[in-house]
């Protein structure tokens, strides 16, 4: 747990629970401490001012905010497109639905409704639908919710075509869309596309610069220069705005300028852990469906159970996510090399 | 609007609008670049935890909570003690009332009742009144809310005595007592005692490590552990949590390890510019009740109103707020020193 | 308290305090036993089908809400034209403002945001400024509310030209207009227009059916065909939906059938009251303000405070509404003849 | 759709869709009529006052509040018990969980969590789990919900010892418990025992006094002196306080002191269908567990799907309701005798 220098530590776990865990890097400390600052709140900082310019720019949008984590951001594209009483359509397995509830439900006081998906993508018949008609009692849609790299769907990746449809689909309903893209840049590494070509269709995205790019803190909310001033203003109703915040920004403006390309070793990891999983026993993992840094091991077939799997494999110092009965999660990120992805095989191996 | 350096600017224009424009020290810049991390919404952040217990230990409170920002601690201090439908009785100078209202609202869906007040103290019997009975149609008071030092009322200071009497009147009725401290620490050391000592009758207290301690970001919600508890959740609801927040939470320690005593020169400074201001023109202000690092200057028998005041001091390269047509408000800080002062005075009797 | 005759009691207090004592004609109440119902909650009920219809055509708009009260109508308007965090642009007297704001701000999260005003007609240079900017950290306005005639004000008639002009303005910003119509009929039969003509350049307008027109329980919100579809699945959410709601609604035929034009009546009752009132003390009220069946008299240049009045005024079995210490407030309607008119007068004489 | 007479049209359909289709009998439309007034919102309306305290002694609680709908008794049961953020604990078959969400999202804030249940009977052990801890990100349990009779569940019975244990339980955890009884009165009859039996373990329950009991309009949400006092001010909030509302409750009024008996008759027509139609094809529904006045009819191993179903017996004068693709409800009530059972059956027959 130091984050004073680049290194993991050779000595600790090797923590596969999440991307989360990712440190600052040696440089992005440097940044934070000479970075020019203001008041966030008053006149602008200008780091702060610095990355959302490059946010916006990064994901092909008039402007950007820069926000404390990506609930905040979530939040405040559920809060600036959607009024009251309306649903948000969503796959049941996004983690809007999953995880961000209690805020969606809580502040903006809004339903979420689940549309048929796989790997991230909607049944567009079933969008179609959903889009038409709303259930008894509900006012209708008001906004469409999209998520790439999808957590909960095991880093896959949506589409670029499909994203386009859901755009247009929405569009002749007159309904925004928005886009979670905590991992948007590990979508867009994948794809091998810019992160503004699979945002192009929606009306607003929401990226991270924590998460594989390592930035201590931070997202970022991009859209029109309307609906960025709009969630501005909501920002400070939820006390979201900050001071010196460049201080921040800093590290999140190295994050965009030198850790994406990168990405593309993680999923290598990935790949590699998928591989030498299956091997082992087929039905964990299909390796054709790892396609970023993620894997979701289906242990449902084997004598253990997720809980049990996450105990014995922490007695091997090795930390992954028991996700319900069933599943495992693993994430590769920058303290994850290629040996220490090999470690984790074998200590498959040893506690099957 | 450099933080790479611990000086302020001596190019540069003398802003007194307020004390959040202070930029970190060089302690604190390295404190960030060296601080011990974690990810604070898994396993804890351990700098965010030390900043925590030393926050709830200086204020005498069994745990505190890190939030980006005091309108958070605010919220979720309202979150965390009222229903819905409930009151908040209020001081209707209280920065509460005046500028934070649209969360109090939109997020609490809490209706903010003021009560009679002078120099942040209630009228005791106007608050027994409220307390006793509900207007029609409300459910009736759920909070009573506090603010000091008070930043409606010229930074004036709450006596110990007030805080405790309110506090026994809100626990007779059942009702919670929060103190706004954003400025707790200028409170206590104008009073001379500790912090601990004025929030003792309280049940939740919120303190900023920015403004005159100078950090860059952040505040803390202290009370009880169940209280604490209930406001981590609600945190991340509002998507105010963080992961590696130890870089920022580095620099509050500092705040508070180091820069407390210092606010007394702060408060001298705001005492010499008093003195100086009454003896141009003496129904400028009184400097008897200046407390601490704030005046507010009645304009209203100059011959300027407070737009104009602000925007002669400007051609001077001083910068102070204007608050409605009639005061102007001066906030001595960090990067003021007793030189400034002096200039800011012959500033007025210029522009005068 | 007997509602089993269309006559007042002889032998009761001649009560003042509001026309919402009013109780149901014989008419209504023959009715209510023979009307047509259904469940309102599924097919529909063909009486609320009928009174909804009805009173579209009558403020010209093109369909219309049932609902059980003229605050549920209200609030529902709120909830279906402003999204949360924006404002509500409101005269500091309007029943919104004064009666209402526990919806607003519990329900709608909505912030009521003032705009000087006078007899209920808006300063039109601070409505335009109001429309032009936000306050720091609030997103701006999504409404502008009108009422009329102005409980608040005194039962005052926003004149038809100011409505058109507040409609223009808000339409050059894109901000829809409400109008609180709950005695939107007192200010039609005073202007001698219909009630369409007031409402025309309004999105949505709320009458009651109950207050001057006597029925016992109901209000209709009236607007486009989108707005009162939206409205009618947020009265769900509130719960404002009933079953054979027909038996109230056929009240509320009759009121609008047969009881407009008498309100002539209770206008005429009020100027009796005014011109006697101002011959004993003539800064009670000025006899040119009462437009329609309300006076606000303002005693703080009589002997007594308001409550000492509406304690005096008892003992000679008159009802009257003290409304802070200065003012009272007397509202004539059906029960109220023109000899009670008179006994009140001799009754102010008597205590005064 | 005639109100004006008791009998149901014998040249109608016969309507099984529910019992919100029942009409008001003459009885009521009389007491309607001659019903003592006043204004609900001021001074009380004593007819009202009357029928909250009956249903208050039926259900055994001290107080009762009229409300126009069950949807507002359960939203102002949610607002009164639970701090927004904490979740309501709830049988994903509740009415609250399938009908009600918007509400409970959309105004109370709160977030429904499934609990593992049967017939409308929690697993007690997941019940325990679910009070004890809380999901990542939320505050916790602060209500449990139960429903009897349970619509979802096909009018299923919660046994008297079950409310008891679930009471307990919660308890012992200091979380309030909730009883949906919209058809309460039907379970007491089921059971033999008075309404205020299966309630006396809850903290609050609502009744309606539509449904079955036939009364046009109206519900009542009773609980403590204190919890029904801060509901009244919640009533006012969300636009459900009325004015004369005595002549709905006037009918109420008959409903509970005259009809709940003759639930037992509804009862028997039911049990009559299940026996019927289970001699038709015995994978329609078990007549043993049709205990009220409710059947949920398994369609999945006929040749028809649910919405075919109800297709060809409307063709026959039929009117039942498709729930889902698999699933048929219907609902015995006042104006479905033997002989209208005899004829769905023979319709289902026709119709297979």
């Amino acid at each position: 747990m130091s984050g004073a220098t680049d290194d993991h530590s050779s000595a600790g776990a090797i923590d596969l629970r999440s991307d989360t865990v990712t440190r600052p890097t040696a440089a992005m400390l440097e940044a934070m401490r000479t970075a020019p600052l203001g008041d966030d709140s008053r006149d602008g900082d200008p780091t702060v001012v610095r990355l959302e310019r490059l946010a916006a720019a990064m994901v092909g949008k008039e402007a950007a905010l820069f926000v404390p984590s990506g609930t905040m951001g979530n939040l405040l594209a559920v809060l600036a497109h959607v009024r009251p009483g309306h649903d948000v359509l969503v796959d049941p397995l996004a983690h809007l639905a999953t995880s961000e509830i209690a805020g969606l439900v809580g502040v903006a006081g809004v339903v979420p409704r689940s549309v048929a998906s796989r790997a991230g993508c909607y049944d567009l018949a079933a969008l179609a639908a959903a889009l038409a008609t709303a259930p008894a009692g509900r006012v209708g849609a008001g906004l469409v919710w999209l998520e790439t790299s999808h957590n909960g769907a095991g880093g896959r990746v949506v589409p670029v075509d499909h994203v386009g449809e859901v755009g247009a689909m929405a569009r002749r309903r007159g309904v925004p869309v928005h886009l979670d893209g905590a991992r948007l840049f590990n979508a867009a590494v994948a794809l091998g596309v810019p992160a503004a070509t699979i945002a192009a269709p929606v009306d607003s995205v929401m990226v991270c610069v924590s998460k594989g790019l390592s930035a201590p803190v931070g997202s970022l909310l991009a859209g029109s220069v309307a609906f960025v001033a709009r969630a501005r203003a909501l920002r400070r109703m939820l006390g979201g705005a900050m001071r010196q915040a460049g201080v921040i920004a800093a590290a999140g403006l190295v994050a965009l300028e030198t850790m994406i390309d990168r990405l593309a070793q993680d999923h290598a990891v990935a790949r590699r852990l998928a591989a030498g999983l299956a091997g082992l026993e087929k039905t964990l993992v299909d390796p054709a469906t790892v396609e970023t840094n993620m894997l979701r091991l289906d242990v449902s077939r084997t004598r253990h159970d997720a809980e049990a799997w996450a105990a014995a494999l922490a007695r091997h110092g090795i930390l992954v996510q028991a996700s319900g009965a069933a599943q495992l999660r693993l994430v590769t990120h920058r303290h994850i090399d290629p040996a220490a992805a090999d470690r984790v095989i074998a200590a498959f191996a040893a506690a099957a």
